[in-house]
């Protein structure tokens, strides 16, 4: 059994990668630090893991457990892991970083988007971004990666074999729409049920930090500069991301080619399903589960529309963080991963 | 045009009074008062008021203007009222409670539920509990009204005529729901969408300060002591209660007796609405509304059912505050009152 | 008092005609026809109506009533208003079609999006589009109008000033989110609570009816033809419609342009909206009114993004119609519109 | 691996008990069938099932498959199984009925409740009640369970101990509120998102078909016939009930005394919970889990309130399903059974 320690799960993030890696048969979580929570109980935050064997105490940050385990999952704010993995990262701890510290290859975007200046640009220079569909084998090898955001995870599954196959121009426009979850478990009056449900509105339209994200992965599969125009929403209900894309095709490019490409891309992923002609994916689809549906849609010629959905909290971040662990661990991929949606 | 005065409009129960006052065809609002966020306009607090006329800003709650108002609505949380309007009083100056400060005849009661001491005892004798269809007469006459709660509006307008006929007897029990505004306008975590949408529970089910309030109400109709037993529930959506009350009926009631009660003690209200037999109210027919509507049930001999439904926001607060006003202030009571509901 | 038919009125735009018309002081119900449920009450079907008044009763669509009024609404499915209303047209009756039979100036393009052959060209070609804020004059001395659907309301009356301008290029994205009333009052299975609530999706990506509509529009402002990509989404909740729009700023076109040119196209309209910058208008900041809000951003240089919210069943619907109804009875535009939104 | 045949699993406890099914690593399913979806993918129906494994079809029920079974399962409406299990209870099969028609051990009961004459009263006889956590020896042994409805399990797991233990009167009261899923997968205009969605009321409060079903249980571990009361209500979410209880103590016992019954009674369970003092159970507690938890309040000396809750699909039908099940094929208990909840 594989140790792992937890820096910071008392939020959304955490609680997923909690009920994971409980029914996990490959690993044992050795401890759980917070810095707000410490000496609480997991039960006294999340009532509903109640009943399920061993009381798990939220640890002190500082705890020295972390230095015994084989993997370390930050599951903290921005800059955190930055800061606090290096220690182990220098032990030979494996390291997964649930923010965006090692998100991008290039410190000076990141620098552009999150502020102020990267701690640790060599550890950075050495992680791998965690989408295991199109970067498994880099991530088997990998000390530290950085988990994707949602929206970037929705998005890049759907455009990478088509940028790679050269069969987009580089202006592309991505309407997402998020379930509250995505917000965290935050006290905030704009996401209590009497602001928030029977509601719908955009947010960041002038500008997001997954836009660059985004743009960041686009770019790197396209071989050029992709300018990506992203404009999430928030949506009335508690799970769940669509992305609706639209692209250019090139031409001589048809719709059929994109679906031939994106079957062929993922022909051997269990949890990659592109739906039929005129099926449309529905969040319910992938809720509670590390799946990701796609759609491939046309209204006129040249113009592409992709829809694609996942769980914000499964593929967008536990449950990709898990099957990133597995890879790194040497594990089977999908030991322990949610397969199936939770419907109705 | 009488001039009104609001004290603390930031919360729902403000911006309902507003939506209904800046409708309202006899009075005007001469000032708006606010601690927290004196300075500020209305439509930064509330964007969905932003296009109607005139920008109101809110003031200090010092502000000289209340005294030059007709009457002055409190929408302050509890034991603010029962200081601060006493200068606004004894200049003879109307004034509206939405607070507990002036729901009870009893002092004694008040101090045993929300504790520490009153603070106007004798105004507090004065003061007339505003529930109009029970108290029209004496509100017609009242300096200070103590508007009722949400949770005992609902209750008691389908009780008060059957104690007062001696129809039942006197163990109660009340099982209530309420949509989450009625939790007010606060960055609580068990209120975001992510934990409180598609989700239920009971609270306060070892007490819950309303409890207190109702048998105060439906012993002084029943001219003996009536046991309530009141458990809350916090339903996923916005507006809305629904009470489901459970008593005995004396020997020789029989359930038509009680449907015949109901429909001549409120035969010329013309917002209660007694369903008719099989029919079950529900809380979107009177979304929006000032209107509560009452169904009546038997499943065993001896054993009354009852089901009513009000808006928490407009019957449950706001509204019932603005029929209030219209009385006190010799309107008619129906002047600005939302009657019909917003459905679907 | 003018007299008013409503010929169909068992939907959600029916009830919420009969919501507005009978709080309206300038118009009386005459007639209302259903032939589904012919000799029901309103309240039969509609509950939460009781208690206001007199009971109205479908009538028979044969109803000789329909004969004796000032105007009658359709509120009927596509292609029985182009059947049944030209009798009455002949009469010298005014008509609203909330249908799509009058939406097009050319039939050959609703032929095109419907299917069939157009019943009543001649007709056709005299009616207008019932859109106020951008065709009043014309309303005004309308016998028919034909009131715009809800997609197109939210999305045509962002762009229209700015295409008139010049402003945009003619490639236009459409994302549109709608409420689940939209979709009427429908026993279908995947609209019930356990399908649809707390899920989202795309739907008729490949092509939906009021892509068309929209393009027809868009095109008459701009004098090209715009090429419209139209992706509708099903929103987990009950009003509200938003659309996000994605459009190219022709050269020397600056954002501040863009927003300059709304708010003088909108100066003197007291229901439209340009909120300020940063700010993202929300659905129910519209809930239950008849106002549009449309927030103006941009990521890119020559990248232009506008979201725009409307109630369907108001503004999207059954208010605009009374509004259309007021223009062509030469009555107070505003009287018995619905102003204020219902929220929280 | 045991053989599983599936008659009518075209609903949702259908498509939970699939969703177990086909991650259970002691079964095999052999056949599924339906007579209205005979010939149809599983996939047609719950496209969310896509990608996991081998497309089953519907077959038709005549099919011979099911005779090949060791266990079948009817998700079908009231009165099928006892007439097309007995077939399959003659060659020996082992049979779990989800409807009612083998919930009570006294036909007269079932035949006043459901209407007619039971069709199989010697198989009906033989039949035990599937709630293992009362029934677990009966259930091992049997060859035809009836599994219990969800408001009855609902209620009677907190219920049973306390009357057996004689501390409660006779007369009982059941407040109930169910999810919308609870309604089944059904084209209802009155189950639409815009009708049932921010929405709540009462149903059945004149009589519902699970409070008989209820006494009989209640009387069964009382030895004394109990006296029901019980209001079934809408929530306007998918998943989960809440029960709450009043019920009167008998003189001498106190609420500590019932609290302590219960733990003892739960002892060895581990997805029953009593939770805290103070604590409030909530239905995301349970979603998507075989989980009951209950909670134990007071107001008034003598007067008792519990609160329960389930996830209505899992607990309330197709986990409790799947424990029965496995005791009656003499597998471990808990294989397969989801047992740590969704949440958020």
């Amino acid at each position: 059994m594989k140790k792992i320690g937890l820096v910071g799960g008392t939020g959304y993030t955490g609680v997923e990668l909690l009920r994971m890696l409980q029914d996990h048969p490959g690993v044992e979580i050795l401890t759980l630090t917070s810095r707000s929570e410490a000496g609480k109980s997991v039960t006294s935050l999340y009532p509903w893991l109640t009943g399920y064997g061993a009381e798990l105490v939220f640890a002190e940050p500082s705890s020295n457990a972390l230095a015994n385990c084989d993997l370390v999952f930050f599951a903290t704010p921005n800059k955190i892991a930055m800061e606090e993995a290096i220690p182990l990262l220098e032990r030979g701890i494996q390291v997964i970083d649930l923010a965006a510290d090692f998100r991008f290859s290039d410190t000076d975007v990141w620098a552009a988007t999150y502020g102020g200046r990267h701690a640790a640009p060599t550890w950075n220079a050495r992680a791998v971004y965690g989408l295991p569909e199109l970067y498994r084998d880099a991530i088997r090898g990998a000390q530290l990666v950085g988990n994707p955001g949602c929206y970037p995870t929705a998005t890049t599954l759907p455009l990478a074999p088509l940028l790679k196959a050269n069969m987009l121009s580089t202006d592309i426009i991505v309407d997402a729409k998020s379930g509250a979850s995505g917000a965290g478990r935050s006290a905030r009056v704009d996401l209590i049920v009497a602001e928030a449900s029977d509601n719908f509105h955009a947010y960041g339209a002038d500008g997001h930090r997954h836009g660059p994200e985004i743009a960041h992965q686009l770019s790197r599969w396209s071989g050029q500069p992709i300018e990506v125009t992203f404009v999430p929403h928030l949506l009335p209900m508690i799970r769940g991301i669509e992305v609706t894309i639209y692209a250019s095709i090139k031409g001589g490019t048809t719709i059929d080619d994109v679906r031939q490409a994106l079957h062929e891309a993922y022909a051997d992923e269990p949890l990659i399903d592109i739906v039929g002609p005129g099926i449309h994916p529905e969040t319910r689809w992938v809720r509670g589960s590390n799946c990701c549906r796609i759609g491939v849609y046309q209204q006129h010629p040249g113009r592409l529309i992709l829809s694609s959905v996942i769980d914000n909290l499964v593929k967008g971040a536990a449950g990709q963080a898990i099957q990133n662990m597995n890879l790194m661990l040497g594990l089977d991929e999908w030991m322990g991963i949610p397969m199936r949606p939770l419907a109705p």
